[in-house]
C-alpha cells in the first residue's frame, strides 16, 4: 500500500504510515492520501483515479462539505472522536467553571463570593449529540453521580446515558433541554443541526442551567444567546466555538458576567498531532488488513 | 440520648437529630451538644459535666484550637470528610481552569488563544494531605489517566497513588513538587504545616506546573508565592484560601494572568447543610450504637 502524506509533508504523519506498515509515495502513485496542511480547493489535483481512501486531519469536515471536494464512490475518514478525550476534558472544565463561577471569579478584583454557585453532583447533563466525545465526557462525569441525558442521530442507547433520543424527536430533544442542568452541545454542524439552539430551545432550558458548545458555533443562534443572558433566562454560557469565529473584538459574551468563551482550545494545537498520528497508524494498519476505517464519513450526510 | 443544637438553633440540623432516634434537649440537660452559629469563646457556658460529645460545624477546626476550648477529657468531631466530595468537585475545576488557561480566558475580550495551555490526561498530579478531599479527588482523575503521587500524616499508602510518602519525610515531599504538574495542597493547618509552601518549596516545583490550594492560607507563603509567579517559576496557581484572608483588594493575586482566586468557596453555603445534616444525622444514630464517631478531633494533634 502506498499512502502520501500532503499537500504539506508532516515527519510525524509520515512516521505512523511507516510504522503501520505501509509504503510513502509521492501522490502520483499513492492508494491513500493523508491530508495535511491545504484547504479542499487543493484536492481536485490529488484527486487520482487510483486513490480509495483519503484521510483527512480534522474531526469537523464542513468546509470540505461545503468545497464539493467529497465524492460518495471515494473513501473519506475524518479524525472524529481522535480528539474525544482531549475535548471531553476541556468541556468538563467549561462545565465546572460554569457550575463553580470561576470566570466571575476570574474577573473579580475584590474578595466576594459571586451569585450561583452549584454543584456538578447531583445535577442533569444533557448531552445533544453524544459520539466519542460524549462517550469520554460521560466516562468523565461517572465519579460525580450524575444523572445523563442524550440525543445522537440513531436513538441507540448510549452507554451511562438514562434515555437517549434520536435527533429527529423534537419532543425528546425538549425534553432534555429541560430536564438539564447543563447542556452540552457536541452535533456535527450540518444543515440539520444549524441553529439548534435557537431562542425556543433556550427558552425550553431551566433558568439556572449553563449552556456548553464544544461544537462548531453555527448551532447556537449567538443573537438569541446573548439575549437569554441579558435577560436571565438561562444561567450561563461556555462557548468553546462561536458565531461568527472568530468573535469579534468587544462582543458582549466576551464580558458578560455569566459568559466565558475560550476560543476554539477545546483541542489545542499542542495535543492534536501525536492523536492525530495514532489514528493515521490505526487507520493505516486496518487499511492493509481490509478492517473497517475509523471514522469513515457518510458523504451524502456529510459528517 | 439528648441532643442540644445550638447556640443557634437549626432545623435542619435538629431533624436530623430526631431522624436519628435521639431527643431534642436544652443545653443543660444535653449529653451531646451539635455546635451551630457561635463562636468558640461561647463554648464555655455549653461545657457541661454531662457532656459525652460535641459536633462542630466545620472541617477546619483551627479556631477551636487557638481558643483553647477544647479539651482531651471530652470528644469532640469535626465535619472532617463531609464535604470532601464538593470540595474534590471545586479542585477538580480549579485543574481544569489552570490546564486550560480559563482565567485567562475569562479575562480577554478579544479572540486569542493563550500560552500555556495543556492536558490533564497524562500529567502528575500531587497531593499533600491526602485524606478525604484527596481520595474523592482521585476518583475524579482516574478517567483522565494520570500518575497520582501523595503524602499524607501516616504515610500508610493512599488508593491510586504510584507512591505516598509521610507529611515528615521532607524528601519525599520534594520529589513530589518536583515531579508533578499540578499540586494540590489538602493539609490541615497546623504548626507544622504553616508555609509548607515557602520559597523553597515554589523553586523545587516544574516551571510549567500550577499550585492549587484548597486546605487553607497559611499553608502557602503568599508574598513567596507572588515572587514566584512574577519570576515564572512556576505555571500559575488556582487558590480558593489566602492569606491574608480575605485578600485585600487590589492585592495581584487577583489579576495576575496566571493566578485564580475563588474566594473560599470550595464548599459553597448553599450545599453545606444538607451535608452537614447527613453527617449529624449518621454521627447522633452511631453514638446511640456506640460505634466510633466520623470526624473524631485528636485534640492533641490539633485537627
Amino acid at each position: 500500500m502506498k499512502v502520501h502524506v500532503g499537500p504539506v509533508a508532516q515527519p510525524e504523519l509520515e512516521a505512523a504510515v511507516v510504522a503501520a506498515g505501509a509504503e510513502l509515495s509521492s501522490a502520483e502513485e499513492a492508494n491513500a492520501l493523508v491530508w495535511f496542511g491545504g484547504e479542499p480547493s487543493r484536492f481536485g489535483s490529488y484527486d487520482r483515479p487510483d486513490l480509495e481512501w483519503v484521510q483527512l486531519p480534522s474531526a469537523g469536515i464542513e468546509s470540505w462539505v461545503a468545497s464539493g471536494a467529497l465524492r460518495e464512490d471515494l473513501t473519506f475518514t475524518s479524525a472524529a472522536g481522535t480528539f474525544a478525550q482531549t475535548v471531553a476534558e476541556h468541556t468538563l472544565g467549561l462545565m465546572l467553571a460554569g457550575a463553580r463561577q470561576l470566570a466571575a471569579m476570574a474577573r473579580a478584583t475584590t474578595w466576594q463570593r459571586p451569585e450561583g454557585m452549584r454543584s456538578l453532583a447531583g445535577s442533569t447533563v444533557g448531552i445533544i449529540g453524544a459520539g466519542g466525545i460524549g462517550k469520554a465526557l460521560i466516562e468523565m462525569l461517572r465519579p460525580f453521580g450524575v444523572r445523563v441525558l442524550a440525543v445522537n442521530r440513531s436513538g441507540k442507547p448510549v452507554l451511562g446515558a438514562e434515555r437517549t433520543w434520536p435527533s429527529e424527536d423534537a419532543d425528546g430533544v425538549r425534553e432534555l433541554l429541560a430536564e438539564s442542568d447543563f447542556v452540552v452541545v457536541a452535533a456535527p454542524a450540518t444543515s440539520a443541526t444549524s441553529k439548534l439552539i435557537d431562542a425556543a430551545a433556550l427558552r425550553a432550558m431551566k433558568s439556572d442551567a449553563w449552556l456548553i458548545n464544544i461544537a462548531r458555533g453555527s448551532l447556537v443562534d449567538t443573537e438569541a444567546l446573548v439575549e437569554a443572558l441579558d435577560a436571565g433566562r438561562i444561567g450561563g454560557a461556555a462557548l468553546d466555538v462561536t458565531d461568527p469565529e472568530p468573535l469579534p473584538e468587544g462582543h458582549p459574551l466576551f464580558t458578560h458576567p455569566r459568559a466565558l468563551i475560550s476560543p476554539h482550545t477545546a483541542n489545542p494545537p499542542s495535543l492534536q498531532m501525536p492523536a492525530l498520528a495514532r489514528r493515521v497508524e490505526e487507520n493505516v494498519r486496518r487499511h492493509i488488513a481490509g478492517q473497517p476505517l475509523l471514522g469513515l464519513v457518510d458523504v451524502a450526510a456529510g459528517y
